[in-house]
């Protein structure tokens, strides 16, 4: 398909079906018992009981299976603020998704205000009526300070996909990458250039999953304890990587590097940083969707393990391989919050659908239209939401 | 079925379907062509498209069609203040008689705060995901600001259905028993027992639909200008209302009228009053689930015309004959605004749906599950939005 065949195709599409989502019904209303069910008089018998005890809402009303995809539109796609109705048409899309791959029912809000004290709030005072909350397409660093806020201040799961979605399939990826190149993962150098909301979860996830030596590259250069240009989140992060304290670009660091993984700009890994890297080198070249180096550069190049996050090349990182397992499984689990032993469960879950007879260079990551592994991702959170109740630790 | 069995076959209902909405797709996610149409890299150019033509979002999302059922739980049925979980069944129900009825995506929106301030910027900054806001159960006097101040605010209908839902079906039946008695309606004396939210707005609605002489009685007493213990907008309303300035009671007021409107309490109406009214008294006693009179008592005492608020008696006011096909039809016009024409409109198109041959005193209002109602409905607040557009004119 051209490219300006998928422009219409995909205009025409919206057009005709007047956008994606609707809301149905699960109940008949064909006769005056039915309504008499399902609304007036009897549906004042079902409000007393949620009256009487709160967690009912989750058994006798939709709320318990009810996820809002929250966006204010500032950061859309590559697209960036392009305000919250021209946002829609992703948030629909993240709404379907959320249905088909694990029967989430999740419902768009877009909204029109920047201001990070009225997004809490509005999210706040719709609580009685989700049982989660997936943050999208918020622009940095206001997605840090919203996500914080509502992780602390509600008791249902709350979830920024721009950072956490990929970091898991990162770590899904580099995993199964390990497994091809047989190396151990608490010796591997790793670089992640981009140190925005993407590159700081991600670093943050393989801190977490044991990962030592991590280095991040940002637009001023190495992420350095010190530098007088890091920002809050970047200043965090500097305490635990780059433990060698190294400063300059992209190209003093990459010497020796196992893994590249790139959230940053078009084509800004080149063939020879590639070559500098230790044997068998690993790039996960995510700039969408133009990457940091076509794979086939890569490969040239020497790589031995090469994955994007476009779909017409192996090995894409497609965050449709987290989120919709992730909130199955905290949903099923009654979870308060998504904490970081889930997304480490999360990210195994997905490199586990993968044999060791399957496994190859080309395929380290599962397809993002993988039916299997929304189920095993929902598996491993709920298993990890009772481990983390009955131990009572978790790091969120 | 009795009372005993409703509970239970209502709440095991609730239980079994785990609430009664779901958020459905409109399309296809099977295979990596769908998923780039309906989702990335395919949906940046319908985003670019609404970007570029914000009013596009109404043809290529669900937004379009996409109405917000919103409370705060104050004012639940007959419950009361049971807060926004306990009412979230009402609002499940609400969204499935807009979708079942009207093919109106229904959305309910359970607010965790009775700040008016606050619960104005929320719809307001929700304004990017719904064409229309259907306000449900808030508490008087607050509904009324919090309607006032959205329809000043925002360029969407915004409709408070306990308030004018009620009244239109009220004027339908009015208009239909008036035709019963032969009686030409700017001739009748008419008492509204009742003079809150409900009791105004039929008030108001009455006096745009050409009736003259209408009083009302509260708790307190005959609505009559200068009472001290008048609210602001019972001050209001006296303005238009008992011309002739009677004090007192409903035993004062009820003596000579034509109809009587019950929004009040139970058992409040006696058949002595019934014998105080003019030849062939039309009696609509809409107190739920005790009316004020029951019918068979009414009946008795000589009125000509029975209309209660239940299903078990002929004649029943029930909302679900307006707001599926008031919004059906604000949306199929992209109207701004429900006026007070489109709801005068409304009602008559209710009153349309029995024939003269049809008409009778037990069959004055249509069934609430007659499906040719809303689409007329629709239909007439559709041309009535177009003729306003047309002439510029409107009393919202």
């Amino acid at each position: 398909m051209s490219k300006r065949n998928l422009r219409d195709e995909t205009i025409e599409l919206h057009r005709k079906h007047a956008g994606k989502i609707e809301v149905t019904s699960r109940v008949d209303v064909e006769n005056q018992e039915d309504l008499s069910l399902v609304y007036t008089p009897g549906v004042a018998d079902v409000c007393k009981v949620i009256s009487e005890d709160p967690n009912e809402i989750n058994t006798l009303t939709a709320r318990g299976n009810m996820v809002a995809v929250v966006t204010d539109g500032t950061a859309v796609l590559g697209l960036g603020d392009i305000g919250p109705k021209a946002a829609m048409p992703v948030m629909e899309g993240k709404s379907i998704l959320f249905k088909k791959f694990a029967d989430v029912d999740a419902f768009p809000l877009c909204l029109d205000t920047q201001n990070v004290d009225e997004i809490v709030n509005i999210v706040k005072a719709l609580q009685p009526s989700f049982s989660g909350i997936n943050l999208e397409d918020i622009a940095a660093p206001r997605c840090f300070e919203i996500e914080e806020r509502l992780k602390k201040e509600l008791d249902i799961p709350v979830f920024h996909d721009d950072q956490h979605g990929t970091a898991i399939v990162v770590l899904a990826a580099l995993y199964n990458a390990l497994r091809v190149v047989k190396k151990e993962h608490k010796n591997v150098k790793i670089v992640i250039n981009g140190a925005g909301a993407a590159g700081i979860s991600i670093a943050k996830l393989l801190l977490t999953a044991g990962y030592k030596d991590i280095t991040l590259v940002s637009l001023e250069g190495v992420v350095s304890k010190g530098e007088a240009w890091l920002n809050p989140a970047q200043e965090k992060i500097a305490e635990q990587t780059n433990l060698s304290g190294v400063t300059g670009t992209l190209g003093d660091v990459i010497k020796g590097a196992d893994a590249f993984i790139g959230v940053s700009a078009p084509a800004v890994m080149k063939p020879e940083h590639v070559k500098a890297m230790n044997a068998d080198p690993i790039v996960l070249a995510m700039a969408n969707p133009l990457p940091e180096i076509y794979p086939e550069d890569a490969l040239e190049a020497g790589a031995a393990v090469v994955g994007t996050g476009r779909s017409d090349y192996p090995n894409q990182v497609n965050n449709l391989l987290a989120f919709p397992g992730i909130f199955r499984g905290a949903l099923d689990s009654n979870a308060k919050d998504i904490t970081m032993e889930m997304k480490v469960a999360a990210a195994h879950a997905i490199a586990s659908v993968i044999t060791d007879e399957e496994l190859n260079a080309e395929y380290i990551i599962p397809s993002a239209l993988d039916k299997r592994v929304a189920p095993l991702v929902a598996k491993a959170v709920r298993v990890t939401a009772y481990q983390q109740r009955k131990g009572g630790r978790s790091i969120s």
